[in-house]
């Protein structure tokens, strides 16, 4: 994975300051150990679900889908997976139905997850499903230790799992939650754990990416205040999920309040697909409001070799100069030329990053990367990272609607 | 439809001013007359096409098929459609040759679209579909009269039909580029038309419309240095793809060069799905900086009676509360209850849109109503709503690239 920065280096002093900081999060802060996990017991677990079984569905929202769902949609177009992987993310009566009715629910395994075992949309759905199906091995429910939610699931004697202590929902993806629903679809996980360890290691062994990371993560919350929206733009249809899972981390942990002050602060994040939103987005970043950065991910080898064929067409003789070129050099030239085009406006902030081709390595790259830099501006930006105290607002009216309800 | 504003109402001077200006637009800008089109040609047209045509195939992008995606992802849930429709909308090889796996070629027609028939993605994808499938009739072109591309299709003697005058790409799903692929699959687009029609009519006849467009425009005009960000908050599956409709429609839109200044200016759209978003993107909206307005849209029928079973799980009685609750109603006291944890707050610009159902004429509502709002907001932020000289630079620099190319 390559990261090619074009904005200026500034401040050692304070990202030396932040980087202190950050190796002193490892104490308390959980994710920063899941690279080095040992994963057998998952395994072991993943052992014991019949082969019979085609399907896992997870029931999770947010943080309890959105990783594993970026890796599996990831990895999915190049591999022939031993299992399907779904997730309940919703209380659409429609979605519910619809996705109902793309597996056998007699050939399914249920994955249940939730840190407290009260999350409405997880228990709606739970309920509904379980009504149809309460055979209870068929079901892990993956919670905190000790949680209701523990308690309940042995109650039924099904199966449970933990999460690891102080890890939040949407830095849980290396964490049973996304590495149990993904082990048991067939996808690498130790390949995957093995992808982040290297960018762990190079960032806290003074590495490449120490330097790279606080350069960048010192830009963005310097210039916070001019440019608060932060643009990935993808070069690859697989990236899409990913990009979802990366506005959960980036929005979720950066719009706060601040920890010294009476200041509302936060970084936008925007997911965007190359070529596709060349057509769409592009032009809001190349002469819109200045408030934007963007980074640009594409994908050196796709491993797909199909070429675009050597055929004239009368009349369009000049799209002639796309002949025998390969789709994947196509994609990459338009990455390339969109950077460029955005280079020479001289004032939107830009970086690319390249990573090798697509498998569970590289994708744990990326998702290490990103949560390295989420903390980073996390703490130069004085919020806490890990909470979000502004959702509750919201659950507790739904809470208060709920009990005034008639039935 | 039903929108309910919480902004106060300034300046109706100013507002009166941007109403002239748009009636005014409809002598020269051609989005505005298709409510009231004569569709029976396309009717004849989707006639020719056999029986035994199972797929039909967009090769197309941005413009070209984000509307048509929006209302056959909108309806397609809840309907059994004549026929599949598929969208390339990429250069990404993987995502080529695994859409191509999904349908028989020999069943499926295509469609090209494209106003002048230069688009690399398009014409990249149809030299590779074109050397597989050379019949001349599996083919429909939709292209500008008199432009290259329709001098290549009647040489090889394909179908050919035009685009209206003066219609922009993302102004184009009520055109031949929306009408003709949705009407192929079993989409009543004369309900489609009526839709938007009402809209049209509401607006222009002074009517309901008028006053709520106008205020929201203005506020949105009025206002845009401090809330720049525009969130739609659709609280059904099925709006996913509307929302990426939405996305071209604002960003291309409202994102450019000011045409009295040497202002940047624009307006950023986000789309988003709840409830899932709430457990992504909420947190910023909440406790991030004040530069987002929201406009949260509920569907008040989802035509869907499943209900909450009447289960009480042990240890987690607290989720009673859900019990005898039907997936429709919760989705939308979800929906409420975000919105009055926003209210709260005092300081984020709120609307609701209210729409009565999933079917062709609430669509069509909601789209004529967010092409009016994009022209309104375009005319009272003084850009050209209706170009987008941004995205040329890049295209620059492909060219060149793909003339430098060796093979």
């Amino acid at each position: 994975m390559i990261n090619t920065l074009y904005c200026k280096d500034e401040n050692k002093g304070i990202q030396k300051q932040a980087f202190d900081a950050i190796c002193k999060e490892q104490e308390s802060i959980g994710y920063y150990g899941l690279p080095e996990q040992d994963i057998d017991p998952i395994l072991a677990y993943v052992n014991t679900i019949p082969e019979s079984v085609e399907t896992i569905a997870v029931i999770g929202i947010g943080g309890s889908s959105l990783g594993a769902k970026a890796v599996y949609e990831f990895i999915k177009p190049v591999r022939t997976l031993k299992r399907k992987l779904c997730f309940f993310e919703s209380t659409d009566p429609i979605n519910i139905t619809n996705l109902l009715d793309t597996f056998d629910i007699k050939k399914t395994h249920f994955l249940v997850i939730s840190k407290s075992g009260t999350t409405v949309e997880t228990f709606s759905v739970y309920k509904y499903i379980y009504a149809m199906q309460s055979d209870a091995t068929s079901y892990t429910f993956i919670t905190d230790p000790g949680s209701p939610l523990e308690k309940y699931a042995r109650s039924i004697n099904a199966s449970v799992l933990h999460l690891p202590d102080n890890v939040g929902g949407r830095f849980s993806v290396l964490s049973s939650v996304g590495l149990v629903p993904l082990a048991l679809c067939g996808i690498d996980i130790a390949q995957l754990l093995l992808g982040s360890k290297s960018i762990k290691k190079s960032f806290f062994n003074d590495g490449y990416m120490k330097d790279t990371l606080l350069r960048k993560a010192y830009f963005y919350a310097k210039h916070h205040a001019q440019y608060h929206i932060n643009c990935i733009f993808a070069y690859s249809e697989s990236l899409k999920y990913f990009c979802e899972w990366y506005v959960q981390l980036w929005g979720e942990s950066l719009g706060k309040h601040q920890r010294h002050s009476a200041f509302n602060v936060g970084l936008t994040p925007v997911g965007l697909i190359g070529p596709k939103d060349q057509h769409s987005f592009l032009q809001l970043i190349m002469e819109g409001t200045r408030d934007k950065s963007v980074t640009f991910i594409k994908i050196e080898d796709f491993c797909h070799t199909e070429i675009i064929p050597d055929i004239t067409l009368p009349h369009l003789e000049s799209l002639d100069s796309l002949n025998k070129l390969p789709f994947s050099k196509l994609i990459n030239m338009q990455c390339d030329s969109a950077l460029e085009a955005l280079l020479e406006q001289g004032d939107i902030p830009l970086d690319s990053i390249s990573i090798g081709t697509i498998d569970e390595k590289n994708i744990g790259m990326l998702i290490f990367y990103y949560e390295l830099l989420t903390s980073l501006v996390g703490e130069l930006i004085d919020v806490n990272t890990y909470d979000q105290p502004g959702v509750e607002a919201g659950k507790i009216i739904l809470k208060k609607k709920l009990s005034q309800q008639k039935r």
